[in-house]
């Protein structure tokens, strides 16, 4: 039996040039007492999958445990990212076509944000005020669908992920890394909740839109609340939380690794009430954080091919080797084999994830300037 | 004998995974006598050649016409757009491994200029105050390719063409769009010069940064003259102009096509007094010019094949067809075949290079609301 | 009311990374009268797109004309090809997995056919040898799709669509040169049918399979004939037939140009005898021919960007232009522009689509040493 | 000081749209003493680059030790396939713009050898015959590259290479796999020297040609050394042996598992007599063998993402697990996961490199039947 009202669904993203919908699956959880609502998306730049074995082990768990609220999942939330292939590997993190970023297209509008607190009065209930600005932000990105001239494929496909994530108190986008370790994105006023996740490195976030879905959802809360309290002279507290869950590398998938942040996800829901009752608390594990600026891309100065010498989630002291590159064009010489050492104190996040490099290319993401987060 | 001085010389912009530096040909004209510096590039976009041709006709003029002045000219400026296949066609407007459009990391920084009025003094003639500023820009460019942390391959190979064109008082980047008429983009300053080239369609931009080098250059110059005038209370000009030139399709090239174009350049420089002696003068011909606001994007709502009925440079009305779209699912309904109409008066400048698109993809891009330009 | 029985099917030719089939529509006609089957597929290599129009005509025409047997339309019958995208064009002529052409993969087996003919005796009926042998190979594409270790993605799909072709007596593969003009694959032994299309260039094939559907149709059939006439020393005609149609260039569709198309095809089939009353007769135009020896690839010796000089279908004589490359890295001396000449009197039939060109690049395909086919 | 003669060349292989020549190193180290000569090339697929630094610790190695004979050492030998990116990986196992696997055009014609075995008289020392075959090869493929019409791209290279390979007694083809462990190819003929490498997996090969270097090595001598014992009726033996090495996984390198192949080289060099004192000798360690035709590919019936439970090298029993499929659009239901098992007793050599897989994509390919070679 059922413990939460079940639901599937699909939700058309796009016609490809056969002239078929392409088609995302929704998975729709209900329980039977209130709580928090919840949106999880999976894969929307294409070679990242294993944001959707975790929806599994998601959808295992949520067959059995009674939620409060609503928990809405959609895996492979981008049919034309996970599909176009380029020799082995999945050209999954932009459109062929135009170089466009799947997880660019997001909406945000500071200005829609002021003009709608200029219509709240003093008195009106901070959850009607909620509702109501879901209700404005939603009507913009329809009428931003339907605009004579249209959008480009990754906006459309993204406003539409957007309209089923704005509804939902609490916003979580599975992503991997290229060749990586676990790091989370997490925005500042949240930053207690990192250690609700079993993810040791954590990324706190401005107030600033880029284009992704965990701003497009914070910021505009984030506007709001501060407008709120600036209006209303109160520490007024919009409770929505949004996060990017990086869980390793691209190209591969693991089911037990899968089980390990389908359960960190789950901590993280129970602590924030999602669960009738909750079983799965944040393992007492080190945590280090660093703030956005502080998250640094080396790149290279020369062409080669490399070894990688520094693991994602070694701690490197300055001047240590991080990468080997050799020049297969000088191999006889001393310019065969050059070490790339760290420029400070780091930990190397992600790498690319081919030998092959070409002068200006993302070697390393790293943490500098880290600090640990207190339990 | 050569008429001007000439010189030839190799810029390395990148490194590729054998080793191997790439390098950019430049030729440099000098005149006897003083005149404006030009900068004239091409191929940024790598699948973009006619640049090309018009470069090679340039250079052939040159050897024979005294200038007044410099003329710099960089053609095939991105060896790494230039190469990368992907089936038969050029993968060349963006970086294969990021999506990075490889005309939008051009540098551009107002405060910098700001700060730059703040150290002139009311004495100081205008001929220094633009040589101190190429120095500080230039200046400030070879910081940013020096970072510790490295630069993107696109960024690095824009800054060092940058570095070149800023020198210049006339700077032209030759483009191609994908099926496309001959178009021009002119900052609206410099809109007089829009009747000096043999182009029949043109836009017109405002002082906006979006990344590409024409923006880089004037937005710098327009934003330094529009300062020193409010300082100076007096009408300045700092007599620098920029041009991006779209010269009908990628991925073809015509010798005699390339004639026009490098005719219209020179009726162009003939005008700014970069030749010695003139004999280039514009046609007189109908131009017609937009704002950018409204150079519009129709994007296509369904998947399918088209056939492009209008042809780019057409003069096409409200509800006339543009392009019919077959949907191979539909075959033997009356949904096999869809009209796509004009939805106002407009002009096709380009359209989409493939028969094949998916839903939310570039269809036309059209002038709308566009107007003649008096001669 | 339909003049000729209709119905539409869908066939599942492969599983996309989502898990979901893609499948491929089938329109079927059905005459009341008998005659022979027809099978008619487009787009097996996914850009060559024209061919679908070609069929959303034949459609239309056989709604309302009365057609003796059954024709049998399979339009985009590559969903995978077809939406392949990297950059702006279609990935269409090979599986960008593993470079396997699209188009190689059909089945020939000369041993089972010989196999087959030692099972006829001398009294079977021609009609009941096909319509064992058609099962034969049937079941034998069969088992190979059951293989324990499976199948390559391309080999699948041509088995598959072979099921299908090979139940019929006429097979016309529907195809686009890169830039084309019109010509057709005819076997040696159907050279009179040439005739019956409205098409000026024809390549004339031996009974030798290199991969494709038409040979793997006619290679199945011309060795069955070739064999029972050895055995019974008479002039049986297996009477089925087999081509491969190029109608103009990838990349492009025209719905004016697919009428002409799907009237050439009428021709022949009306000469055959698939309609009750024919209203379609070939054009008297010149068609030349080559064998297919003749049909030669001019590849390029340097890399450069290419002006193309000769349009496909020109008589070009030896020693004339056929092309001009740029070579952009010397740009000021006499290497700048070279013309490719013709090495014989020649007939070019197609070019490369782009004129970014390395060396080794199939740059005309032509014929040679052709001659007129007299009417 | 060095202990061989040392000098460094390039080779032109290709020239790039750019106009400028692509070429590739060569290392060549004579010893003072004759021996055989020996030819190594490394990255024919552009994303197999381990094999460059098998090179670089070899040149280290032939610095300081002497050698009796010739070795010829050719890294990165494709440079275009090396600088194709789509996306972050290579594009390296076919040419980008048509599909053609780099290593499959190489020339073997079997009428050759049969037509210069007939110029043998039976006097001729067997050191002669061998140099005037290759002269004669030589000159057959020094007149495909001359010919009118011109070669393909990967043929052009192909030759160029094989050209310098044909010198050689000792050939050596250095590649990787998808996710591979290490394994030789080794023709059935030279079967003992399987045993003079470190490698635990061994693929024997008929004298059957299909387009590699090995075999248009192999298959040329393996034929003449057929057609001479026939003729001569005597044991003779041409002593020429080549070999393909696949050292475990494309897109990564290691400079430690790079000093293991070296050594796995030089202990079979050593064996050969082609190091003065050797000090290099196999390991002791367990090889299995299987014919071709035992060397199996497993293909995907379904599309989904994968998760590679068998990892190369592991022995797996008829009817375990060698993959679970994910299929995200049943995750609700028991379709959700699919189990892939081994059809018989088998050893996984590599997988398909990415998660993403389309039904017919090589999920692995395995060592079937086979057998321990015994030391």
């Amino acid at each position: 039996m059922l413990v939460n009202k079940f639901e599937k669904d699909y939700l058309v993203v796009a016609q490809n040039a056969s002239g078929r919908n392409m088609n995302v699956p929704l998975y729709r959880f209900k329980g039977s007492k209130p709580g928090p609502k919840v949106y999880i998306q999976s894969s929307i730049h294409g070679a990242e999958v294993q944001g959707n074995v975790v929806i599994y082990h998601l959808i295992n768990t949520l067959k059995t445990t009674p939620i409060c609220g609503e928990v809405t999942l959609v895996p492979n939330c981008n049919p034309v990212g996970t599909n176009i292939k380029a020799g082995e590997y999945t050209l999954g993190r932009f459109d062929p076509i135009n170089g466009t970023n799947w997880n660019r297209g997001y909406y945000f509008d500071e200005a829609l944000v002021e003009r709608f607190v200029d219509t709240v009065d003093d008195e009106e209930p901070l959850e009607k005020v909620k509702s109501r600005f879901r209700k404005v932000l939603k009507q913009k990105i329809d009428e931003k669908l339907q605009e004579t001239w249209g959008l480009g494929l990754a906006q459309q496909l993204n406003l539409k992920l957007q309209q089923l994530a704005f509804d939902a108190d609490i916003v979580i986008d599975l992503h991997n890394g290229p060749v990586s370790t676990r790091h989370i994105y997490v925005p500042e006023y949240a930053k207690d909740s990192a250690k609700l996740f079993n993810i040791p490195h954590v990324i706190l976030i401005p107030n600033t839109f880029a284009g992704a879905l965990d701003e497009a959802t914070f910021c505009h809360w984030w506007t709001l609340q501060n407008l709120l309290r600036a209006k209303r002279n109160s520490d007024i507290n919009v409770d929505v939380e949004a996060f990017t869950l990086e869980m390793g590398s691209q190209e591969v998938i693991s089911f037990d690794e899968g089980r390990y942040d389908a359960d960190s996800i789950l901590c993280y829901l129970g602590a924030k009430n999602c669960l009738e009752s909750n079983t799965y608390f944040p393992k007492s594990m080190r945590r280090v954080a660093v703030t956005l600026d502080n998250y640094k891309i080396l790149y290279t100065r020369q062409g080669g091919i490399v070894d990688y010498l520094a693991a994602p989630g070694d701690q490197v002291k300055k001047g240590q080797a991080l990468a080997r590159v050799l020049n297969v064009d000088e191999l006889e010489n001393d310019r065969a084999s050059q070490v790339i050492e760290a420029p400070c104190d780091l930990i190397p996040i992600l790498h690319f994830p081919s030998a092959s490099v070409l002068s200006g290319t993302q070697l390393y993401k790293c943490f500098t300037d880290y600090f640990e987060l207190t339990e």
